[in-house]
């Protein structure tokens, strides 16, 4: 079974000047979750890696980078879930950490729950050795000032995204993992679909892994991710399941969205209703990667390595 | 159209001793909720009141009798879902309040956002002038002891449950909510399906609406409301959908649970996989109960009111 990786930095509107730093970071982020396929490594770390390098980006809304709350702090959701036996690791309105995604799979793999939330999650990070940092440190220049810009003017800035990946390795799992610091001048305490296992991802053996991005209310509304796997179990290909789970948020809650979907036979797609996504995935040792509509860059990765 | 209204006070087992005390509850809400559909209320207010009376009945694992955390602490999850327009709103992880379930109407009518978890969700109780009460005050002697019984012993009570309530009104919409306290002796910051949208409850006009319990890491992974309303759309009969989803969650992941669902033309049904589920149900002015396997008395309402 040839290893498959796909990754999204995020649906909505993507700035010019910003583009290719998010261009490079997806295909980072690939490359280092294609890495560990190739070496036989399974599916679950190798998008728990992808995510990691887009959390340590800060181009991108998770870990640093992550957007501001109302009170101008950083409060991530994420979540990671296993194809194999339907296991699962989240956590929602963390602090101060680097990277949610990897407590998110030590809640999967240390304890016998699979969420855990604000403070609680802060007791179970310190347990497993996980350094607290300073809040301030997750906090990018352009977060910042788009918070503070949402204060001041009375229309804000819808400003979302999320980071995620999902994979199949040479034993046929399939993984999915999702992270993200939420919606631009959020309340405190506001968890979106990321957290939400079926919304913000899943991960069946028997279907798919999906990773969603947009907006998390919208997301949730329809439990997006569960929503496309039920279309593939129907026997659609994971084109027309993107499409149609896509275009069922559109209808019943008139909203707009990106997902990435790779079955256990290594098909997949990165398809999206906003404006724009930044996405990369890799397959028999082709990057492929976009940001706009119809963008497709194919490289040979013996050019990225 | 004929309003309908069944709840459930938890699957799981249930001491004799306390039998009647769940069956009077169970009718209790079933009643309330009932009274308010027949004077022509909606779907969404029944629930959430058929919902208050199981969480101020300390038999219940809710609100007050919600079991205690790690830490001898209540925090509970609750949710609510309006299948008119998909509309929904939670919390998780809240402490010292009666009503978890009027908070998350709240969050539904009164916020851009969800879920809302811990001391977000708290700032918010507070500014909607949501009485603070000592933590104290929910818990009740059982949950006390059956708490310190697990702290002694090496092997813990698996102790769960949680409260529900799916209607149907007289204009056809649907509705669903679910209260808990979570699992006996679980971690700080542990959230379960309660709180996730499409596991703990979900409610669509176009399919129905559903409410589980049992133990919620298994419903999480099966996402199990959504999954019920999913045979629902294929075109199972309410009983069907709740057997084939009950049956796959056995099948998956080696678990029982139980579940309400309810259908826009008011067909019902209240399913468990565990040994018992206290539930109760009213339409046509009868009342059905039950706790066992098979159980199901029936009592014109007149005798009740």
């Amino acid at each position: 079974m040839k290893p498959v990786i796909v990754v999204h930095g995020g649906a909505g509107a993507i700035l010019q000047k910003y583009a290719e730093g998010y261009r490079s970071g997806v295909k980072r982020a690939a490359l280092r979750g294609y890495d560990i396929l190739r070496q036989g490594g399974d599916a679950i770390t190798a998008v728990e890696e992808a995510v990691v390098v887009l959390e340590d980006d800060p181009h991108f809304n998770a870990g640093h980078g992550s957007v501001l709350n109302e009170e101008g702090e950083v409060e991530m959701d994420a979540i990671i879930m296993d194809g194999k036996d339907l296991s699962s690791g989240a956590v929602s309105a963390v602090r101060c950490i680097a990277n949610p995604i990897k407590l998110a799979r030590l809640v999967m793999e240390k304890t016998d729950h699979m969420l855990l939330t604000g403070n609680g999650a802060a007791l179970f990070a310190k347990s497993q050795g996980i350094p607290e940092i300073p809040g301030e440190k997750l906090i990018s220049e352009r977060s910042r000032e788009r918070w503070k810009k949402n204060l001041l003017s009375s229309s804000t800035q819808k400003g979302f995204g999320t980071v995620g990946a999902v994979a199949v390795d040479s034993q046929g799992n399939v993984a999915s993992a999702t992270s993200t610091g939420g919606i631009t001048n959020k309340m405190v305490g506001r968890v979106g679909d990321t957290a939400c296992i079926g919304s913000g991802g899943y991960a069946d053996n028997n279907s798919g892994a999906v990773s969603t991005t947009g907006h998390g209310e919208s997301i949730m509304k329809v439990t997006l991710a569960r929503l496309i796997l039920h279309y593939m179990e129907q026997g659609m290909s994971v084109e027309e399941a993107a499409d149609a789970g896509l275009n069922y948020m559109k209808t019943r809650v008139d909203d707009s969205g990106g997902v990435i979907v790779v079955n256990s036979a290594g098909e997949w797609t990165a398809k999206f209703s906003t404006n724009q996504m930044s996405w990369a995935a890799i397959k028999d040792d082709n990057l492929n990667c976009g940001i706009y509509l119809g963008e497709n860059e194919i490289i040979p990765i013996s050019e990225n390595l």
